[in-house]
């Protein structure tokens, strides 16, 4: 079986990213990141969602994206926005974005991929409701897909070394549909930037609000805990 | 003045960018690994060579690069390669090849400079003795400089981000020679993969051999301190 590099962070996109990986028959390496993030619960639930998909391995790898700061989900100096209620999400890039985060993630998830043998990486970024982040771009990822290419073993001997995005295009009431047709069960995963330490969502951040619509317009009900 | 990032390893190389850097009239950002590398001792000749040329500041990021393997310079079951004598460098990509790990650093370099405003990272990459590791050719930093433009809140906002690469098609003799006429001082600076606890040089790595050779060519006095 071929072997797939996944990237999981815990939460909804990734986990049905993983699903969809899985369905498709690769070999899974789940691929998380301790990176000093404020709802860390996230990195719990990325353990028992891997754990309960059978992958072949799950990695978390310690990186203390914190000592670099810029972000609200790192900086505890530096309060989660809640979304803004008038409009689907805010303008801009927002406080939440984490310097580069999708660069060294998908960096790490390249050293990993070269040491296995693997050509294949998969990351949940989306492009619909991607909330400003520059970093979940289809033109980004193909700028990394070259550099991957470039950086390798594997693509000095040939190879091709592929990034993908099966989510990129979706909605996210699209993303649940696939999910829950693949049998995700969306109440283990968390999207909430200010989760607690149970894992219950605050019900009012941009993520939050993000994936409660994905909800409502999939038509199924939302299994989120939340704190209010 | 201008911010720089200015990742410094430690080693002869960087600590001749750092240099030119500073020469340049930026304020220098030098940023270092502490990524499970065997040679761990450039992390303290890195402090003292960021302290002494009164660096706005040195940070050093802890990263687990040995969780993912696949190099002689962070398992300890690969043994560090002897130079072959009969050849200027080994052909090929060296065991001490540790996957991705120039994306990684450049990656989290990225993180940095987008923090501290600042447009301008340098790494200490060459061409000419570079050992044949596919992330140090031209081609790869500038897919890496496209991926920074596409990444960063900087590039989304139309501010160009440069890696910059100012050894890139120097000999080891003209680094040498261009960082003494700079006051650069190489007994300070650790090359060796091997080096001991007190940064003594094990002389027949790679890392060593090239060193030696560029002393010789430079005409200059080999100033380490080697172990036998």
């Amino acid at each position: 079986m071929r072997k797939a590099v996944v990237l999981l962070s815990g939460g909804l996109d990734s986990t049905t990213v993983l699903a969809l990986v899985q369905a498709t028959g690769y070999d899974c390496y789940a691929l998380s990141f301790d990176y000093g993030q404020r709802h860390n619960f996230e990195l719990e639930a990325a353990a028992a969602i891997a754990m309960q998909a059978r992958v072949a391995a799950h990695k978390v790898i310690r990186l203390d994206l914190a000592a670099i700061g810029g972000s609200a989900l790192t900086d505890p100096d530096i309060s989660v926005p809640q979304a803004d209620q008038s409009s689907e999400v805010a303008t801009g890039i927002p406080l939440t974005y984490v310097p580069a985060r999708n660069t060294v993630f998908l960096s790490l998830a390249l050293g990993w991929a070269e040491v296995l043998g693997s050509q294949d990486i998969f990351i949940g970024v989306n492009a619909v409701d991607y909330s400003g982040y520059p970093d979940c771009r289809p033109k980004f990822i193909e700028a990394f897909e070259r550099v991957a290419n470039l950086a390798t073993k594997a693509g000095v001997e040939g190879q091709k070394m592929t990034i993908h995005t099966p989510l990129i295009a979706m909605s996210k009431a699209e993303i649940i549909q696939t999910g829950t047709e693949l049998g995700v069960e969306y109440g283990q995963t968390v999207s909430c930037y200010s989760a607690d330490e149970r894992g219950r969502a605050c019900g009012r951040c941009d993520a939050c609000h993000l994936r409660t619509i994905g909800f409502e317009q999939a038509g199924f009900p939302d299994p989120t805990s939340y704190l209010s």
